[in-house]
């Protein structure tokens, strides 16, 4: 019987960590899109959240049905709820690409109003948080997910910098209102990128340590 | 056996259905709060949440522990499962009435921008919603779950002409962005509080159909 479980198991890594890398990459497109003004390259990103769409339900599917095929034991049970949840986190990752690149594309409906070296630095620092949570995830390593957790401090301040800095554009030029604000959604939409990833590392501790750190300090 | 699950389950729709109440009072109250230019009131929604984290931790623990000790049959465990998902959920509405809170404590250090019509009717729906995909979890009827899942659009035409009506005041008066674009999130963040709702009424219709309508235009 254990067998089964294993096997139903790995394969339920391998689907997580394929889903993370199709987040990862729309993160990236979508604002690859936005800095070197492809409409196409945004509208890709879009369609491509169907294949994101399509593994969360095989992945919950395959949760379910290990759960009751095979009774496994209170730490595999564990495990996949725990694979539910970063599911679900993945799954609104793969959303928030998809928001920014429909931000993306009405921004470059219009002429840039900035060049964009934040943004590309957020998208960056959120992408690396994500790939480093799944990693904390596969080698069930309680250690780098708390480095994650205590990263998503950065996303959140860069989040408040960019804010502030179209904050000065728009109170300068009304004609620069509708992009600033986009670019505001934009970072918005990268910061909770940041907090799945932070969820996701949260949910590897606890399934590691048994510890819940959510709604905790997480760097104590 | 079968006994304990039942109370298990039982006990688990209680302490969602409470979870909901919580989270709903938090979003009227700190709706109400910026309404009524009450900051301490947005002060108390943002003390409150505590509670609802707290909720949320004990709910999973009691879903992990009920699949661990009394192996329960397949229908029950993907019940244990849907509630997992409804939990996370309900944490997270309870996260956007801290954010609604935070902007409200941010409006009210200035004079109103204008009278708020719009955003208590969004509240309201947002909140209509979340009571019925609870109503209809605990019913465990899918057409009313079906009927929250058409609501969303409603919510998003208001976030839609919010933000539109806004960017004019911002247009016309440089004074009115930092308090304009707090309300624009204001208004974004009660539409999440409908997706989360959606969210809920999605996993009502599957555990009662185990058919998955996530993805899919919600209205067919």
């Amino acid at each position: 019987m254990e067998r089964h479980v294993d096997l139903e198991l790995s394969r339920l890594k391998e689907e997580l960590v394929r889903m993370a890398g199709l987040a990862e990459a729309a993160i990236g497109l979508a604002v690859k899109a936005l800095v070197s003004r492809d409409t196409e390259m945004a509208r890709q990103v879009i369609a491509s959240d169907d294949a994101i769409n399509a593994l969360e339900i095989e992945v919950d599917e395959r949760c379910l049905r290990t759960m009751a095929l095979y009774q496994p034991e209170a730490k595999d049970l564990r495990f996949l709820a725990m694979a539910m949840k970063i599911n679900n986190d993945l799954e609104r990752i793969g959303d928030q690409a998809v928001n920014i690149a429909e931000r993306s594309c009405e921004l470059l409906k219009e002429p840039p109003l900035k060049p964009l070296i934040d943004i590309p630095r957020m998208a960056q620092l959120a992408q690396q948080m994500l790939k480093d949570s799944l990693d904390a995830f596969v080698q069930g390593d309680p250690d780098s997910a708390r480095a994650v957790c205590r990263r998503d401090d950065e996303v959140d301040n860069l989040d408040d910098q960019i804010f502030r800095e179209l904050l000065t554009y728009m109170l300068q030029d009304s004609k620069a209102i509708t992009r600033a604000i986009n670019l505001i959604l934009v970072s918005r939409h990268l910061e909770r990128v940041a907090d799945h990833a932070t969820n996701i590392a949260e949910n590897v501790i606890y399934l590691v340590q048994g510890k819940t750190i959510k709604h905790h300090v997480a760097g104590e």
